[in-house]
């Protein structure tokens, strides 16, 4: 940020009074420009012990697999988000049954919120930012070719999950990119009878 | 937003091309700026059998209740977020045991997400956006003097887990500020054991 998005004159950086965090402060009409993490929203979407995965259309890590998952939106809920995703990027209905993880990403300013829904029918198909769209039984995932960590580690979570006979809610946080030892520790842990 | 946060010049809304909502975009150097939902990080925290509660300083709602919470900053994750607002505002040390609830407020812009933590010792006070932090047992909660709907819905439906005998995770879209029917429903409720 260089400018004032109110009035278009320079902005610097420094503490406000209260406040003990640098923001963007204007040097003209004293507005202060908050910066804030986004919600991704995104949803496993579930067919008779299957998944839906999308290969991206678009960068970054255009090829490879994820869930539909995107930046929400303002005017709309998280479920709201995560359906309309799944809609875009799937051409899936689903029916939201739970939230199965909550992950920070701290150094990207990221949340994602991962809920799990049932395909309302078998019809999907590839929306403008996916190549391919299909069915995966857990044995068939793509491991080697998922795009990001944070979907792999829900996908990983939920598969084993479901392995193990029942869905959690799991919060955590994960590290960053260069960091490949795993999630830095899972403060909750809820285990749900759902 | 009226001017360019990168190159200072004019912004207008319009549709950029493979989007499908109107974004401000620079009518000079051809940035999007995108505007999404804030996390509100909030904590409920817990000794023996009471919750800890402030009372605002600030506004809005100066001089109303509420338990801790604030927009989460970038850097850190959604727990940490939930633990430094109950430092800031409440001088309290808390373990975070579950997530509680996530709450949309689409007409806002905003997600709060509650977490319920454990206090380390019987040590709290009021921090520097707080006139008073005290103590309640649940059938002294304060309701007609709670600051915003979404923290009574938040504290209703806890006191309501807890006299059920166990907390659930609510995941839910509140109304906006004039609606006062209540909440436009629950998608998901996931029944913990935690």
């Amino acid at each position: 940020m260089n400018f004032c998005s109110a009035c278009g004159k320079p902005v610097a950086q420094k503490i406000p009074p209260g406040d003990n965090l640098p923001r963007f402060v204007c040097g003209s009409c004293d507005a202060i420009h908050y910066h804030n993490p986004k919600i991704v929203a995104g949803c496993i979407p579930e067919w008779e012990n299957q998944i839906l995965l999308c290969r991206r259309a678009i960068e970054p890590k255009s090829g490879l697999w994820t869930f539909p998952a995107g930046f929400m939106e303002i005017g709309e809920s998280t479920e709201q988000a995560a359906m309309r995703e799944t809609v875009e990027e799937a051409k899936a209905e689903v029916v939201l049954t739970r939230l199965h993880s909550v992950f920070s990403l701290p150094q990207i300013g990221q949340v994602y919120m991962v809920f799990v829904g049932k395909m309302q029918s078998k019809r999907f198909g590839a929306g403008a930012e996916s190549l391919e769209v299909r069915l995966f039984h857990p044995s068939e995932i793509p491991w080697e070719e998922i795009a990001f960590p944070v979907v792999k580690e829900a996908l990983r979570r939920y598969i084993d999950d479901m392995a193990k006979g029942g869905l959690s809610l799991h919060v955590a946080s994960l590290p960053d990119r260069l960091n490949k030892t795993g999630t830095t520790g899972s403060i909750l842990h809820n285990r749900s009878d759902g």
